[in-house]
């Protein structure tokens, strides 16, 4: 397609994007109050219209299965009854999470009596660049508004009629609430052009980019991206079982690590055991995986002492499996497991288990890693889990925002300083 | 120049890269004390090298007048004693500020035990791109050594072999203290490719560029960065004068904040006064700073009551003189003050003198800008002024750090987890 042919979809989104910072302005300056007025709305709207939105999703679903999309797609894609309610419950519980703008961050007065505060603001226009799960229409837009950020979505062309029934609901309760409705938009056209624009960043209207989704398109993102990007890239994360480990502590945490749900960032991939300890604990803890219904994958030594496993690739170990498979590695102690994870690793989260407290406390600061944990699975990965409420992903990035990112990670700050005329000498 | 002729380079730069990424892990578990025996060893050898600094900095000098290097631009290359003296002195305070690293950001504990930790950390490699100010090798260096993160410096070709020299120096600094050198690194040539090579991010060895220097340098990196920037652009910054302002604060606080130093990013570049107080404060702010030297340029009203004033053009409102020049404008109250900063302002530093708490609050946390300031001056904005002690720059971004960059700022967290053997139900 020529550049010419884009030059009136180029215009319109020009538009979208003036008119989401113009809501973005409004929404600032919107009380707490408001804002979740307008998150109640929104899901009593979607439950008023459940009808619609599921009609939607079946012209949605029926298209995508004579395009024959697959099995686990077709089930993120399909609604239903109680799929809307759980979306309609989801947003009411953003409405109930504190306030994150206008938090004070620091305040401190200077030697001169300037009095320096740092408060949390709005970032402005986030733009969600997301799959075909129409879902995410409602969770990315509900924790962007409570946040004060107007949302420019573009979700997956599979999804686009159960979406734009969604957004329809979601605009119908801010208009209710008499919220400016441009505060969530949805770009006109699943044409891949428009991901290229707002990667450009729409003339300087959008100020963060997030994508969600699998690993093409957040690679895709942030090698594109013009705009900052909040990234959730891969989990391959890591439990390493000590020689000092607990023996219950370590078989529960490695079989809820890897088996609780297996398609989620924080599920484990490689388990690494100290050698001292693979013959006994670690068969143990191999033959749970296995009764589970894991694939083993091991390398040498974790295949001569279980026969169960299958021999590991090198490629195995920088591999995000989302799947019932897990690598096994014996290591030679704690330098030689740090070492494994930080060349392999992703830098998402790594559990130690052990009953020695400077081993542990030596892996957690040396691991250069968002989330590092002692004891515990590394399934905790979660903004709910945190104790943060709901989230809109996991951040491996090192700028801004890193582990869960809920509605505080979706703020910004400025400073406010008070004096009472002082000059700089 | 072809690719092809850039393959050593790439390779040399790589090379470095890594070197950078393994330096980077080392500082990440050193300790604070090592860390300013490093900066005190690196002042010590910056005083020690002075006669090899200043030598150096004379051929750069003389290079850089053959080839026609103007007033300014020479100033800000040439060294003499005292400044090298002003350097190691700057290196020396760096040390004495609060370490950064290992600081607990937030702490709590889940109901199910497991007790969460907010930590700060170095970020990692962090890449520096700046101009002709062979200072900003000593300065820069020392804040990325102090919050624990690796260098790599690219300064501007016309101050090599100044740069270098200071550079060894801190790497004398570093190696006595039983650091690695290559924790500070410099580019091996001023060929512009290796400016391209670092914004691509050195294969993923570089987490962050921070460019120093003009405008055109900023706006480069910031459009061909495939890693994340702290830029630091423009500070068009304004003074509104309220129409409740004190005179005696606003005369002060006008004049200072456009006058005390007319080169600095905090300085302000466009004055807004209400039109009831225009004919009155107005004009008498207009005399001091014409009896001060200051250029005014002004709106049709601003030039309708003060003779001395010259007609200004739309782009006057659009522009950072850095100069002793200044737009003044009319305005119809606070709402009018805000859109004009909103229109035209680059979200760096604002001030409202006003004794009108109502109408300061409404100006503070209406406008989007890193720093809002009530009756001050703009020069202010400045990371020693807050109390951060030395700074890399001013943040008008919106993600990671806004305002002055100073040691914290540098530094990015991660989050430990510690349980006694918690799964995830």
């Amino acid at each position: 397609m020529s550049l010419h042919e884009h030059e009136p979809l180029a215009a319109e989104m020009c538009v979208l994007g003036i008119a989401a910072r113009d809501a973005a302005r409004a929404l600032r300056e919107t009380t707490a109050d408001a804002k979740n007025a307008a998150l109640l709305a929104a899901a009593a709207a979607i439950r008023v219209h459940v009808d619609d939105i599921l009609a939607a999703n079946a012209q949605d679903v029926s298209l995508a299965k004579m395009s024959g999309l697959s099995g686990a797609l077709l089930d993120r894609l399909a609604l239903d009854a109680d799929r809307v309610e759980a979306m309609a419950r989801g947003v009411e519980e953003v409405a109930t999470l504190p306030d994150p703008v206008g938090r004070e961050l620091a305040r401190w007065t200077r030697p001169n009596g300037l009095e320096i505060a740092r408060l949390a603001t709005p970032i402005g226009v986030i733009g969600i660049i997301y799959e075909s799960r129409p879902n995410v229409t409602a969770d990315a837009a509900a924790l962007c508004l409570k946040s004060g950020n107007a949302v420019i979505l573009r979700g997956g062309s599979e999804s686009a009629r159960s979406s734009a029934a969604i957004l329809e609901a979601l605009r119908e309760g801010l208009a209710a609430a008499h919220l400016p409705a441009d505060a969530v938009q949805m770009v006109p056209t699943t044409d891949r052009a428009v991901v290229g624009m707002m990667l450009s960043g729409l003339e300087g209207t959008i100020d963060l980019i997030i994508p969600r989704g699998g690993k093409g398109l957040v690679a895709r993102v942030q090698s594109e991206a013009r705009v900052p990007v909040l990234a959730h890239l891969e989990g391959i994360c890591h439990v390493y079982v000590h020689e000092q480990a607990d023996p219950e502590k370590a078989r529960a945490i490695v079989l809820n690590a890897k088996m609780r749900r297996t398609g989620i960032c924080g599920a484990a991939e490689t388990l690494l055991i100290d050698r001292s300890v693979l013959k006994s604990l670690g068969v143990q803890i191999l033959e749970d995986l296995h009764a589970a219904g894991c694939e083993i994958r091991g390398d040498k030594d974790a295949c001569a002492v279980f026969a169960g496993a299958i021999p590991a690739s090198e490629q195995d170990w920088r591999t995000e499996y989302l799947d019932a498979i897990i690598s096994v590695k014996a290591v030679n102690g704690l330098e030689d497991a740090i070492r494994h994870i930080e060349t392999y690793g992703s830098h998402h989260t790594e559990s130690i288990v052990t009953e020695d407290t400077s081993a542990a406390e030596r892996f957690l600061w040396a691991l250069d890693s968002a989330i590092v944990m002692w004891n515990a699975s590394t399934q905790f990965a979660d903004g709910g889990e945190f104790g943060m409420g709901a989230e809109i992903g996991i951040g491996t990035g090192k700028l801004h925002a890193r582990g869960p990112v809920g509605v505080e990670q979706l703020t910004t700050f400025k400073y406010i300083v008070c004096g009472n005329g002082q000059t700089r000498p």
